[in-house]
């Protein structure tokens, strides 16, 4: 039998693709680090999400006027937060490399500032997160063999790992992201992290 | 030319059969006395603007799964904000009648009162909103002439009045509900109205 993870703890499911995921993949640790709660990093992909339902291409360009709408939002929630900004050439990029090497290293010490640095290559630098140089230079610049990473992650079993994490998604209820999990309960959105983050230290509203 | 309204204002754009509406219409007024900032009402139809884009559905529904997340997360925001809750039998409910009603009397010192009323008989009584008999109930209880407004509110002239204040919604790029304007600046989402009450209190980010 698998040993139960100590509580409190948060799930931060997200894709790199996502903008509102910058936030919270920006903001997460350190709010869970001041609430003494964990935190579990899930990296998954958005899009097979969306096509399930017959979707190709994100719900916010569904509506021109949605669309619009979230970059401007996008760029007062990051004044607002602190965050660097620059709004991305295309959207949505192609996040799988990003994330084949986000799920390979989701439970090493060097996720979070692994994540952060994928998640300013796309929204405040434009980078290719797709492009094995763009996560390389990521890599690179934490100190870790980047060659040897992008091989594993590359590799059958690890893709496969990917798939299997992108299905528990919809095996867990959720629809887009950024979602957070607490026990089996579901937040979605950004703008919920903090609720999210009251519930694992147990001081819900439940 | 018109006057131009006192400073600072915001105005609340909602649709009475919109679930994260009533959230919105049941906080504002209470947060914009508390940081005196005055409050106008607009209440209009969501359906023409989905059906713009070809939607015959709230968004919330494409998804199965976000639909149920609605359910939880609506009681879980319920409980956060101390609101009555009882999920509806149906939704979305029909809003003609009541946000014929609202446009009439967008500007009397009861919108406020009626609002709140109409949203609490949908998401707090389960009652039908465009039935007269609800209408009537809830004008009644205002100690309001409820067969004149009623009248009135049916009225072709106020028939277009309504109609005018829909398609003003989607001049200004709303395209969701609650939405928020302050001067010309658009917020989306009762997860917005702080941020839009700062801005309006000339505390905001910008």
């Amino acid at each position: 039998m698998p040993t139960r993870e100590p509580d409190p703890r948060l799930e931060l499911w997200f894709d790199f693709a996502s903008t509102y995921s910058y936030l919270s993949v920006m903001r997460s640790e350190a709010i869970a680090a001041r609430h003494g709660v964990a935190l579990s990093w899930r990296p998954f992909l958005l899009g097979p999400v969306f096509q399930a339902v017959g979707w190709t291409a994100p719900p916010f360009l569904a509506l021109p006027a949605k669309g619009r709408y979230m970059w401007t939002d996008l760029e007062r929630q990051c004044r607002k937060y602190r965050l660097p900004w620059c709004q991305p050439a295309s959207f949505p990029k192609r996040s799988v490399l990003a994330c084949r090497v986000g799920v390979l290293a989701q439970d090493s010490p060097w996720i979070g500032d692994y994540c952060r640095a994928v998640m300013q290559a796309n929204f405040a630098h434009d980078l290719d997160i797709d492009a094995p140089e763009t996560i390389t230079s990521v890599l690179e610049h934490l100190g870790l063999p980047a060659a040897a990473l992008l091989q594993q992650a590359e590799s059958a079993e690890n893709r496969a790992r990917l798939r299997a994490q992108t299905e528990a998604a919809g095996t867990h209820g959720i629809f887009g992201a950024p979602s957070f999990l607490v026990g089996g309960e579901l937040f979605w959105g950004d703008d919920r992290l903090e609720d999210a983050i009251a519930l694992a230290a147990g001081r819900g509203t439940r």
